[in-house]
């Protein structure tokens, strides 16, 4: 469907390689090492391409910044105001349960996602990147899942029926299909015997299933926080009142949303896309010849 | 950024257009007659243009039926185990507020989004779609703003505070971000007298804000929907045994979840896009010079 593109594609659409199309060389006739040249002059002389740049990076900060908040926040929310972690079946074991489930599925999923949108990364062996890619989802997955069993367990020892509400279905999805996202994503992207056609035809899907589960993932999150607070804030100190903790639970759930809006800006924004990865790059550098060099 | 594109970049991408670019007449030569026809001819004779347009018809198909599961269930939950409506400050009177921010922030809004995907609108004068797009849109902010009312009326006359939880923040956020999307939108891409240097830089921020506020109202929808569940299945029928009520309650938000990710889908497939607004068919019908034919 993408075969054959021709060098004005690149030329009109892709910032860093309009020189490139001036000289009328194809590009399949540069080497490796030329078109690597020639990315790094666009680079550091189009203003254009800075501003880009640029405003990836501010992007980026905002989004490291979002990531460094919600951690503190969710932490400090189950250590301070929930008293503590444990693991002995008491309320402290569920508390592990926020915090692994909105560093793993979440903040390490996110930040996992946004990798090969990062310029420092372009033009360089992609091998690593997806090594780094899968290693954090790998990371986060193993997070999810430790967070799973600490609320199963908690509910388990306390005689509390499991996956019932409708929080619990949605994060229990969310975490099953980036299981399967994790194990069909290294299947296809990762292995070297599958073929390019392969990996050309799941990668459309692989994208859309993981914006879906960051939806999910958020939503599980606002829903859990939102429950949460109407457990804990009873009697004396009611959430209608808003107190302390409530307004601290309800700053968490809007940051959770903050960061996802941020990972879906990063990851829509075509300029911002690992240059091979782009439609009207494909002739600089093939995603299927390329991909694993 | 996207001047100067020439043909070769829609032979190689765009689908419906490859035959034009054979016969080696740059596209500005085209009169929009000619365009048209040779767009209608490749559409009609493509094999891959036609199972594009095919699988989009099946996720529309899949969207349309999803939208008539949800209104039935958020409607069976709110008239058959709710209770049903009125408007005296009664718990009927809140039955109001899911059946209309599910129909109007999340249905009409999620509908109206994929409006010009549709490849049956496609070809055409945009401005009769600019215009039910912004109805459907117009009709969707009504919806909540009246499901919101419903919900505000029914707290001041039964003494309940207002906005405190998170779910009501995230409702309140998603409604609020809406109703300045409608007013920009409007203002930006329908009104004539802006200039279209102006649309073509917002459009991209109106894009990733339409989708960002269908994700705040999925995530407010399943909050809200858990929240209520909790609220009413206590004692005898405890929401823990998961009741009839329960079970079409969690399945109303799966249904939910779903028809989000469907909406995110059709959205983020280039294929479907409307082909003017496709980076690769600018040169055919570019979008700033055509917006309002």
């Amino acid at each position: 469907m993408h075969s054959s593109p021709s060098c004005s594609s690149s030329c009109s659409l892709s910032l860093p390689l309009s020189p490139l199309c001036s000289t009328g060389r194809g590009s399949e006739s540069l080497s490796t090492e030329e078109k690597q040249e020639v990315r790094n002059t666009n680079t550091a002389s189009d203003p254009s391409v800075m501003a880009s740049v640029l405003s990836f990076y501010l992007s980026y900060l905002l989004l490291l910044s979002l990531s460094v908040c919600v951690l503190v926040c969710v932490s400090v929310w189950s250590s301070y105001w929930r008293g503590g972690f444990a693991w002995d079946g008491s309320a402290l074991q569920f508390n592990w349960h926020p915090v692994l489930m909105v560093s793993g599925l979440l903040l390490l999923y996110g930040n996992g996602a946004v990798l090969y949108r990062v310029p420092l990364t372009w033009g360089q062996n992609k091998l690593p990147w997806k090594l780094l890619h899968a290693g954090l989802m790998l990371l986060a997955l193993i997070f999810s899942i430790v967070g799973l069993c600490a609320v199963f367990d908690f509910h388990n020892k306390n005689n509390t029926p499991n996956l019932y509400s409708l929080h619990s279905w949605i994060g229990i999805a969310a975490t099953a299909l980036f299981a399967l996202q994790w194990v069909f994503g290294a299947g296809v992207f990762l292995l070297p015997c599958s073929p390019p056609s392969l990996r050309g035809l799941l990668k459309p899907l692989h994208v859309w299933m993981g914006g879906g589960i960051l939806v999910l993932s958020v939503a599980a999150c606002i829903s859990g926080i939102n429950e949460k607070l109407f457990f804990v804030l009873k009697g004396v100190q009611s959430y209608s009142d808003l107190p302390s903790e409530a307004v601290l639970g309800n700053s968490l759930g809007v940051l959770i949303v903050a960061f996802g809006l941020v990972v879906m800006r990063i990851l829509s924004n075509q300029n911002w896309q690992r240059p091979e990865s782009r439609p009207e790059d494909l002739v600089y550098t093939p995603l299927l010849q390329e991909e694993n060099e």
